[in-house]
């Protein structure tokens, strides 16, 4: 078995881990200082290990995921100070001298809930995580989705219910999008306490799911998903799963015939498998498609006679 | 050059086509009957063709996109009378003896556009119509978008503007989804004339373009497309496309900081090129991709030596 590192990179900490998958897994956690202290304790773990063949990064962002670009593997708008136009995908990757995967944390996730988690097997589905930010991946046939940028899930729009809930949403860009509607913070800021300490019976329960649901409505018809992986802090409450199907069910209302849909939302909106441990094992996979991005096919024989013809 | 036949199936006529692109195009248009009827008509003007290699079908929906599925190519729940659990893929197919493909009317739309039309070299992008239904076709890494079912775009919930329209929205299944606050017959409807008898000066464009810049947004947010393309009757209003552009940009705020959107919405917005073709016309690509799909390939030496190895 080939042994990879992986990093996710958060804003306030790098999960930083070395092996094959969940079953070996060695991790260490290094706080999100400044660039240079952060990068050079990440490459100083991963050198601890040189039996690794690659490394994978999942990002905090916005990050740029395009090869051809001369800005690519860098976080760049991003407003954690001092950290704007990092050059982290490339420091790591030559500093370890090994292939080097790159690409958003939520979408490491993502690809962490395939390989090993809730979504193994499934070709289409959308990862969300609402916690302190709203965020997520999409998988359309078996791959990330990244397009101009890559998706900013937190940041569609969905209908605010001002007469349910005058709050005005705390996205410092949008107000009511999803995130600032729905977001921990969010929550916080609407009922006065952290989600987590409002009781189960409270409204603000509902008005969550209601919300959320709308976007997964949104993301259904848009998308035509097979799965729906809901994880992140906010989502640490069991209740809100019910709730939200229910709703879910209640807006589609019928229209999308599907019995995945219309008969099997229980197994269609489900939490994510892998915990904390998504992203660090999601930029494993990363690693693994850098590697085998960078060497020579050997999977399959046919393939391998060609190469031998063309040398 | 290969000919191929091309078929737009929709609810009032089914555009058939035959040639090898927008050059050589030879179109009839055939009244959507009853499927018997319908479907005898279109296999007879194939049948006057001889020539084309493989069929395409674009098809009014919900259809059934999987080819591993028994049902793969029938139009399934359709509130079309007569026309529900209709083999429309399998009983062509079937009657010409050649390759196949089949997909929705409008992801042939996207195909046509990419090949031919204002799409072309585009891996990633939203194709949008908005007339008397509102749908489309998602490309994403140079693929149309399929996942469970199809997108079903005109569905995707936007905040409605209560205090500013009051009216409830049309669509039979959801009321105020997209569809429902921005089709041409909810314009007809709110308004008590049919859109284009509206004046440019009237306060139905501003809100038209607010609803679909809203639906625009979670787009940008959730697919971060390269390119929307927004056709069909509501758009033959040129005026629209400043406003919706304007009002994407106000409701991104600059949150997506890429060139293409911070700088050349104009360029990112546009109206598709092809016209009532677009459908027919992304036809033959899925007749193209159905005859490559059937045939052994040859484009690439290298691999029919690995054919004639393995065979």
């Amino acid at each position: 078995m080939t042994v990879f590192g992986g990093v996710e990179a958060g804003g306030t900490k790098f999960v930083c881990g070395v092996g094959t998958g969940p079953e070996d897994l060695e991790v260490v956690r290094i706080p999100t200082t400044r660039p240079e202290e952060t990068i050079a304790q990440t490459v100083a773990f991963f050198r601890r290990h040189p039996e690794i063949e690659a490394v994978g990064i999942g990002s905090f962002g916005p990050v740029d995921l395009h090869p051809e670009s001369p800005t690519f593997g860098y976080i760049t708008s991003t407003p954690k100070a001092g950290w704007q136009n990092t050059d982290l995908g490339g420091e790591i990757r030559r500093a370890l001298g090994v292939p080097t995967g790159f690409d958003t944390d939520v979408n490491a996730a993502a690809l962490g809930e395939a390989r090993w988690g809730a979504a193994q097997g499934v070709s289409d589905f959308v990862y969300l995580t609402v916690g302190t930010g709203v965020g997520g991946g999409i998988v359309a046939h078996g791959r990330v989705l990244h397009g101009l940028v890559h998706p900013e899930l937190g940041h569609i729009r969905v209908p605010h219910d001002l007469a349910r809930d005058p709050y005005p949403g705390i996205c410092p860009a949008h107000g009511d999008c999803l995130e600032g509607l729905t977001s921990g913070p969010a929550m916080q800021a609407r009922w006065g306490v952290p989600a987590v300490e409002l009781p189960l019976d409270h409204a603000a329960w509902g008005l969550e799911a209601h919300y959320l649901a709308l976007a997964l409505t949104t993301w259904v018809c848009t998308l035509s998903p097979r799965l729906m992986l809901l994880g992140g802090g906010v989502m640490q409450q069991p209740h809100l799963f019910p709730i939200i199907r229910q709703e879910l069910s209640r807006l589609l209302n019928g229209y999308v015939r599907a019995p995945e849909i219309l008969e099997g939302l229980d197994r269609f909106v489900i939490p994510p498998q892998l915990g904390s441990r998504a992203g660090v094992l999601g930029a494993l996979v990363l690693a693994q498609q850098a590697f085998e991005a960078a060497v020579p096919r050997t999977a399959s024989p046919g393939i391998a006679v060609l190469h031998g013809e063309n040398a």
